[in-house]
């Protein structure tokens, strides 16, 4: 195995989104759940993408992914339009409201996988149908770990396939509204025990300012997040503290309750830059080094 | 000094309560700032209880102090009818309407403390008036270590004299909501450092279920809250996360950054156990050996 094999192969939405806060609009900026988990495990690994474009897609866009040295051998272009989203954060960045999602390209997007993506031992199933999730992951010829992320619409409108893939996976990652929804409990720590019950060993709440927790059978580990003077756009966030996470964990190799923990850190870390600025923006121009530090700070934020 | 000597005053409402949750009603249950404070420091120091109540207090009320071993010497009985709050909780419990509050016999309450208090090393100063607060404070005579807490209606109606408080205390617990309307900044961690100029060199903000954080000149800590499975009644959390905090501390004697990060941890595991029923009733039935095995617990929740 080279150096530039890829050690972690990521499916899920490559978009055009249109973002409102309360304090800017920015139109047409690049956006996508496989954009901004992508970018995060750059930071870690050898990392391929798998998705759509359509012919309109910017060209400058796919340059932002050569930057982060991401493997562009399966984002696919064919004729049609890119994926657009767009949504409305309220006043207090709180809750956002879904003006419109298009899948366009994605409606019918069932990829066979490069050769070099079907020996990757790390997976990340990024938002996205479960249909296509399921279609990568059986591609995937003997993967070490496999994770996953949804959202409220998949867990509405394709529950029995999202249960199917989830059966396969190894960690779910999950923010806790939609923890509640599927499970069916409002209580999270109840909630995350059904979770675990459907397959995954892990379960990996996401709790944006309030942090992120990790539940196995027997243990549970709690981590803050850095704190933050202001943020400019939560977009994509859960996406890249996800790919943080899984990025983080494939450069280690080893995957176990405590090299989580560990990969949690560098997630979480990503992810307060990410929100910093629209789009992948902040990190364009983050570096390895910045990581490192604001992760020592955040130790000694939680240091006893 | 003797074992028997008071190590911490507590000041604050001793109250009748009627609240509601989603689940239950419970009408003329004991409560208030100071009986939470009280009740959760006795489990690590002397405490003695600064307040009042009228000829209307339950003896049976009274006893229950007596449990925790809480210092009575100051708590005053005078003619008329004892401090009553009335409150009900949202469905999701992370909200509260308060129905009212009959300051009662607290409206003129300004006592002279036993001799023994004056000499008390540590004083929490519970949500009451800031009035109440500031002359209590000039009666301790050499107070080592001074904590005040409050809440949005005397910052609406009585902030002159409260930040005259503050000003003179060496912590501030508070929860975020009040942070912001203290402050004026929307951002926590703005917010953190604008009540830092006011005078404390500690700034502890209660984040309910999402844990505390302590702030101070060159620092921060973060804790996660113990996760629970179910809330009871969240009505003192907040008292009882302060009084665990300052009654760790007085037991302790010492106080730094890292002795209040200790505490921290025996105040949310307090705090923890006492939402799990209405009142005082599950602090009650706690025992010391209880707090140790979840406090051991939470941090090995916390180990990275």
């Amino acid at each position: 195995m080279s150096e530039s094999d890829i050690q972690l192969v990521v499916v899920g939405s490559v978009g055009i989104d249109t973002i409102e806060t309360p304090e800017e609009r920015r139109e047409e900026i690049l956006g996508g759940s496989a954009s901004y988990a992508c970018a995060a495990a750059s930071f870690f690994t050898k990392v391929g993408m798998v998705g759509v474009v359509g012919t309109d897609f910017p060209e400058a866009y796919r340059q932002v992914y050569r930057h982060f040295q991401i493997d562009l051998d399966g984002l696919q272009t064919v004729d049609g339009k890119t994926f657009r989203w767009s949504g409305i954060y309220e006043a207090n960045m709180d809750n956002r409201h879904t003006v419109s999602t298009e899948l366009n390209v994605f409606a019918s997007f069932m990829p066979n996988l490069p050769e070099a993506y079907r020996k990757s031992p790390f997976l990340f199933l990024g938002n996205i149908s479960p249909q296509l999730q399921l279609h990568v992951l059986g591609q995937i010829e003997k993967p070490r770990f496999v994770v996953i992320d949804t959202m409220d619409l998949w867990i509405d409108i394709a529950r029995p396939d999202l249960l199917k893939v989830i059966q396969r996976t190894d960690m779910i990652t999950i923010n806790e509204f939609e923890a509640r929804h599927l499970s069916g409990h409002k209580n999270l720590l109840k909630a995350a025990q059904i979770l675990l019950c459907l397959g995954p060993r892990f379960v990996l709440v996401k709790k944006g300012e309030n942090g992120s927790a990790l539940f196995c059978k027997d243990s549970i580990f709690l981590l803050p997040a850095f704190p933050l003077d202001g943020v400019i756009d939560p977009t994509g966030a859960g996406d890249v503290f996800a790919g943080g996470v899984v990025g983080s964990l494939a450069a280690g190799g080893e995957v176990s309750e405590k090299s989580i923990r560990q990969a949690m850190i560098y997630g979480s870390i990503v992810a307060s830059f990410g929100v910093e600025a629209f789009s992948l923006e902040r990190l364009q121009m983050l570096t390895r080094g910045e990581i490192d530090t604001r992760a020592d700070a955040l130790r000694r934020m939680l240091q006893l």
